[in-house]
């Protein structure tokens, strides 16, 4: 049964490049370029890394999404408190080379595991832990401005997809619209080199907070009635479903509307999908939807819709500190729906989930509730 | 864009039953034509329901699975603290009903919303909060020997497939050798009334724990070569991966080798997919698979593969804990290669993770750990 295969065969095989992994490989090589030109100048090898503090990131008012200002840091590697940091970027940097080299992707599991070893000679680890090489991993994307994903290094896959939408994955042609109760799996890398779109149907893209919720629609085919392509992320959308969702709406043109719960959480996962989150701001160009609408459940949900307080969740200190926070932030500031809304939030005491809605109907939400906000466009920008 | 639905048009219009669902209302029938014979009878309405203590809970050496006991625990209607209890469990059942008849399916966070109300002339609500509801769902479950999913209720999906099997999912044709990256991502309900396996050319079914290296497989396109069928679980499997498993086992005949992590929770994986859980013993019959192997990482393959030091991960406090434990598993206690296996574990006192693979090549464990055992036929059982 086991065929047998050659041992690694697959260090030596060259993979065949494609445009972007030749341009992501350039990059790489141009910061081994750096270090080669700073010794034979006799200057200290270093690195200027974009600082990703919160000092320097800022809301772009133009762009309408959270960016990089232009700090750097400096790394050395003639400065005992900067030389590790610095051998460790050029190390993910030499990973992420063979990793294109080889057509092959992995984890930033995987590439710790790859890199971490005993430095010859000594006691010293490259990486004491997973934590240590995190960082360094987003230090690498950002200063070569290469997506983690064109880096060829993935985060978890969670999320899935149906709708009326033809897709080509790493050759495959997939149907989103013959996809059965499970959709399909939207995988973590989602570039235009391995996910190509054939034919589109679809009007709009519906994004559901959770798998269950997006169960519902799914089932109830609402992704064909209202000839929409419908997407969960399983809470907060790990990194592949926001680039596709992205990718969705710049390249096809379509809408994206979120259906999420009336709760902080719930308005932060509408905030990262549309302006990109303070921790990967650098990535924010690629992955934020300005344009994105808010069509989860609001504050005065629990009146219009005539809900009971039995369904209702009561606000928790940190609920209420984290709405605050929220309130405050500069693209919610100067918006007076959302202030309005936050503001209700907190008058009302409670939050209300999606699911709330079957307390009137099973179908309540894909029958009644999604269709009516979408005929009267009413939703949050 | 935006179609105007019929309101409410979900509860009037009747399904059409499949015969699983003929047979799970009728159990649910049952159940409520006891309450009517007990009160004509002049009797106190009451439920025997089996008990899911641990005291309750046994290891069958002949089917080799945990199953349940007859203990049962009567709920009695008069009976000041067992009212409440009894009435929740048959609104449960009346929920599960109504799911039924109008052919849908929900969450247990939708069942919970969709039946909990205050009750009239009352301040008291039906449920407290979700972790009221759940065990009255699993009491239900138990006492009609009906799997929740059977009841139309899910557990949350996480999980995917790809591999040389066609099914076919909710009347689409699903060809899982033609999934791209991604695959096809396993439901929560996988009963025969919604997955029928179409045809299968598949030999054998390789489980992996995680996400990120079921897709080193899926890209080195292991499932080709090998002829096999691919999945992974998010970890500890969801019902609907453990249920498709034992599926593809019981009915395709198919061997399951399960390639997880060499630490007391890759064992315990093991362990539930193999004998079941101790907390749902009630669905072993339909969910273990007492021939599934264990081609996970063992504790010898850190001399046996030549691995570094630095890819190992120190036993915590906890992991040694659980180790003992689980070495003591009546499943585990008569095995001398578990004994050993867990033994040399406690003794190297760290734990490996199938990524610390990667340290050897990025395809080591693709192209030569699992088909070498494979070949060796070299697992725990």
């Amino acid at each position: 049964m086991a065929k047998k295969s050659p041992k690694k065969s697959s260090t030596t095989a060259p993979a065949a490049l494609s445009k972007q992994d030749v341009k992501t490989l350039n990059s790489l090589r141009g910061l081994a370029d750096e270090v080669v030109r700073s010794a034979e100048r006799g200057r200290t090898p270093s690195l200027d890394i974009p600082s990703r503090s919160l000092s320097n990131v800022r809301y772009n008012k133009s762009k309408r999404f959270i960016e990089m200002g232009s700090g750097t840091n400096r790394r050395e590697l003639f400065n005992l408190s900067q030389a590790k940091s610095y051998m460790q970027t050029l190390l993910v940097g030499s990973g992420c080379k063979q990793l294109l080299e080889q057509g092959k992707t992995t984890s930033i599991r995987g590439l710790y595991y790859l890199l971490k070893h005993t430095i010859e000679g000594s006691r010293e680890e490259t990486f004491d832990d997973q934590a240590d090489c995190d960082p360094i991993i987003e230090d690498v994307e950002v200063s070569l401005d290469a997506l983690r994903e064109e880096l060829h290094v993935y985060a978890s896959n969670r999320g899935s997809m149906v709708g009326n939408i033809l897709l080509n994955d790493s050759g495959d042609e997939i149907d989103c619209t013959r996809m059965g109760s499970g959709g399909y799996s939207i995988p973590s890398i989602v570039e235009p080199e391995i996910i190509k779109f054939a034919k589109c149907d679809a009007k709009f893209v519906l994004h559901v907070e959770k798998d269950t919720v997006w169960r519902r629609f799914n089932e109830d085919k609402f992704w064909q009635q209202y000839n929409c392509i419908l997407t969960h992320g399983s809470g907060q959308p790990p990194r592949g479903v926001r680039r596709l969702l992205n990718r969705l709406h710049n390249e096809l043109g379509l809408p994206v509307y979120c259906l999420l719960d009336n709760d902080p959480w719930g308005y932060y996962i509408y905030s990262v999908i549309k302006q990109g989150s303070i921790n990967l701001a650098y990535e924010s160009r690629r992955m934020a939807i300005p344009n994105a609408r808010y069509i989860g459940l609001r504050s005065k949900d629990f009146t219009a819709c005539g809900l009971s307080p039995s369904v209702t969740i009561r606000l928790n200190e940190q609920d209420v500190r984290r709405a605050k926070q929220i309130k405050t932030y500069p693209w919610f500031v100067n918006k007076k729906p959302w202030q309005q809304e936050i503001d209700l939030m907190l008058k009302n005491g409670f939050k209300l989930e999606v699911e709330a809605l079957i307390s009137k109907d099973i179908s309540y939400v894909t029958e009644q509730y999604v269709p009516e906000r979408l005929e009267e466009q009413d939703f949050l920008d």
